[in-house]
């Protein structure tokens, strides 16, 4: 944020500005700010303790309609000014940061669900809806969309197209890609075109729904989408699977694999993880095992399903147990949210993936990433696909800054991507490249790919209007 | 075809075979001769009547590797030869046709199945496996491949990807795309690079794999593919729902929609082809009904599944009968090829998807288009995602040409196709644009999507070496 004081914006900026006030009064773009500074950061990327929050942001348009960002992205491109969408800003690679002189492109106010098909098997949303405000919409209807990342109550439909996101179902129903089958999108030059289709299946031309899912606002600002819904499954059952160490339950992964039964959901928690949910929360998870694979199941034959399941866990030590309804919200509520983080320790998070089989490879490697940075390493996995979100702590000494993350969190970070890579998984599995991943990503992906990403980019964005420097 | 006399070839395949025989003569290039004449068609453009095969046809190479591959193509960019890649040819659209100035690169020696890892759920195969054959080495371990074009005996991975490649089974698997996870690619530079990844997840960069997934070989030449492979399911059951009229068995597609039951094949046979599959085998469907929705159900709960499609099959009027193993296998092999067409009629196949809503009115739409043009329409449907097959036929009088479509039966199809747009439908569900549909493909396409997708085009292959006039 190597940033000029507020009063002199910089010319392309302060010359848009103008043009909105001129031209386009109807517009909503406010002008640079302290108010507008939240709008620099994603929930990745914002500073944790509050330094940095009074410098201006950047400016931030909220336009009503497809029209409104059409206009938008012409006045910026006339007077060369970046454009960064941004959906519900919680993203965690800083796909969505932007500095002040760039215009922030807000879907809050393109919040539509525009119409729900449960005989197509398809919405029509806006892409400022929220992941759950959709489903909120959809289960009186019994249907669902079905993917859902841990941010489903705050991320929006156009947020989770931009990044691919995953979630916890989709080792079952895929990742976003899989549930995206057309959109609406504002390209560099403001023409508005539709991509995709309204039929589940379609082959005409390049694949550029699948291009513009995961990519992260470089290629164009997504004003609608149509989305696969799935009807409710018949029976949901979450069972439980507790193991005597981390390395049993991480081994006990590949049970899953040879079965016949495909999980709905499959997270895997160490031990340091039901450590620290218990810590939190007085949980006593500890107290049934020292690792976790908790499942849900989903569909018809429910009890067939749990029959397989229990079989082939028990096979390999597990202790395996049928959950009340109740206890499985519990388990479910402690799952997503029971472990806190950034009290008293810096924390660094990861989004890794790798080969199913090599998940159990992953978490052995702890040990010594922890010996060798003198820092505390531990995770929980989407296990069904091979992500892991790995979680890099080191307590804060007493007079120590918390806002100071010492760089060996990042080194050890950085370490276990690597080691991800070399097992032939990848740098991010669903939060995507950003800012935050960008060296990383050089890393996994050879040269001439990374030429041929860019390439692309250039033909549909040649001046380089939207997110500048992110992703590629 | 306006190919010069075969003994004058165009500068430059005559000088890149002169090239290969001094500089490579370990590649097994073949001159353009009467014996190369086949690779100049695919199974949809291929003359019916054997007029046309006198003609010498492309040149023709056999790589057995990704580096002779490379060479290949290195050589066709620096002497400007089009090089067209081909698979088993059994495509519908002309997307492998090539004349005799071109560079056919076929995948027949690029037939390894180098790994199976059902620890992994992958498998990674050369372009030139058939689908069938990796099927038949994945069924003694438990595992499928879930994509099933119904061309899987006779067609390869690489043509499947080539395509996108639909099938029987996509309605619950989803199509080729959701089944491949990773590329290695030879670019129109002769680089060879790996995109995608073998964990389940990743999302690093854009998509280049969904993007050459349905490219019909214009962005380059898929050289090896890492594949999804499944457990096979528990269980398998062919339900058969007749009904009394096509509407009627058109119009209950909807109550399997409404239920939750979502079967792994759902294919609607109409009364003509009921009518014309028992002409060819004296099978007596007819005699059960006038529509059928011919299903296949699989995976756990298979009598809950049973019970509810039952219920809501027969709530809209359907006799429904669980078949025995024996009448199903019968029942798949008449619905696959049971209905011979081009014995005494002319006909034109079609490929058109719309909303899962709409199947209903593309079929009620038959009897006014067969008014219209004195022609006989009928159609298979996967129903489970709207694919429909149209088939428009018109019995040759005595005397005329067998080989000599009329033009009337073309203009229906285009007809059909345009009913089918006008209800939110697409050209082409699964058999790609190719040679044959790109017109049609500017019908649905607006003008500045075409553009898109040819600058995507230019950014990867700025000569156009790639299968030029195909897709885009």
């Amino acid at each position: 944020m190597s940033a000029p004081p507020a009063t002199v914006l910089r010319t392309g900026l302060s010359a848009l500005l103008e043009a909105v006030a001129a031209e386009a009064p109807h517009l909503d773009v406010r002008a640079p700010s302290a108010a507008t500074a939240p709008f620099a950061w994603d929930a990745g990327t914002a500073p944790r303790h509050g330094e940095g929050v009074e410098v201006d942001g950047p400016a931030v348009a909220f336009p009503t309609t497809a029209l409104e960002v059409q206009q938008l992205v012409r006045l910026a491109a006339r007077y060369g000014v970046s454009v960064v969408p941004r959906g519900a800003g919680s993203g965690l690679s800083g796909g969505a940061t932007a500095t002040r002189d760039q215009l922030v492109v807000s879907t809050d106010r393109l919040d539509r669900i525009v119409e729900v098909s449960p005989a197509d098997e398809i919405a029509v949303v806006e892409p400022g809806v929220l992941n759950a405000a959709l489903n909120e919409h959809l289960a009186p209807l019994g249907l669902f969309y079905a993917p859902d990342p841990a941010s489903w109550r705050i991320s929006t439909i156009g947020g989770n197209i931009a990044t691919n996101a995953g979630g916890l179902r989709c080792a079952k129903y895929g990742v976003t890609r899989e549930s995206v089958l057309a959109l609406d999108v504002v390209l560099a030059d403001g023409s508005l075109v539709s991509i995709g289709h309204r039929s589940i299946k379609g082959v005409t031309g390049l694949d550029l729904v699948s291009l513009f899912v995961g990519s992260e606002g470089v290629l164009g600002i997504v004003v609608a989408a149509t989305v696969r819904i799935r009807p409710l499954p018949v029976a949901r059952r979450t069972v439980t699977a507790f193991f005597a160490s981390t390395a049993a339950g991480a081994a006990a992964i590949g049970a899953i694999t040879a079965s016949r039964v495909r999980p709905s959901v499959i997270e895997f928690l160490d031990e340091p993880t039901l450590d620290g949910i218990d810590a939190a929360n007085d949980s006593g998870l500890r107290t049934r095992g020292a690792a976790l694979l908790l499942i849900e199941l989903d569909g018809f034959g429910i009890e067939e399903q749990t029959a397989e399941l229990t079989t082939a866990l028990e096979a390999v030590g597990a202790r395996v147990a049928v959950e009340s309804e109740a206890d499985a919200e519990t388990l479910w509520e402690l799952r997503r949210s029971g472990r806190r983080l950034g009290d008293g320790s810096w924390f660094v998070g990861g989004d890794v993936a790798v080969p199913k089989s090599r998940i159990a490879d992953v978490f052995a490697g702890f040990p010594a990433l922890e010996a060798r940075y003198g820092v505390a390493v531990s995770a929980v996995a989407h296990a069904g696909d091979g992500n892991l979100h790995p979680v890099i702590t080191l307590p804060i000494p007493a007079g120590a800054d918390p806002a100071t993350v010492p760089a060996v969190l990042h080194d050890a970070a950085d370490d276990l991507v690597r080691a991800a890579l070399s097992v032939g998984g990848t740098v991010s599995g669903e939060h995507g490249i950003g800012t935050v991943k960008r060296d990383l990503a050089a890393e996994e992906l050879i040269e001439r790919v990374r030429i041929a990403q860019l390439a692309i980019k250039h033909a549909l964005d040649p001046a380089g209007l939207f997110n500048p420097g992110k992703a590629l």
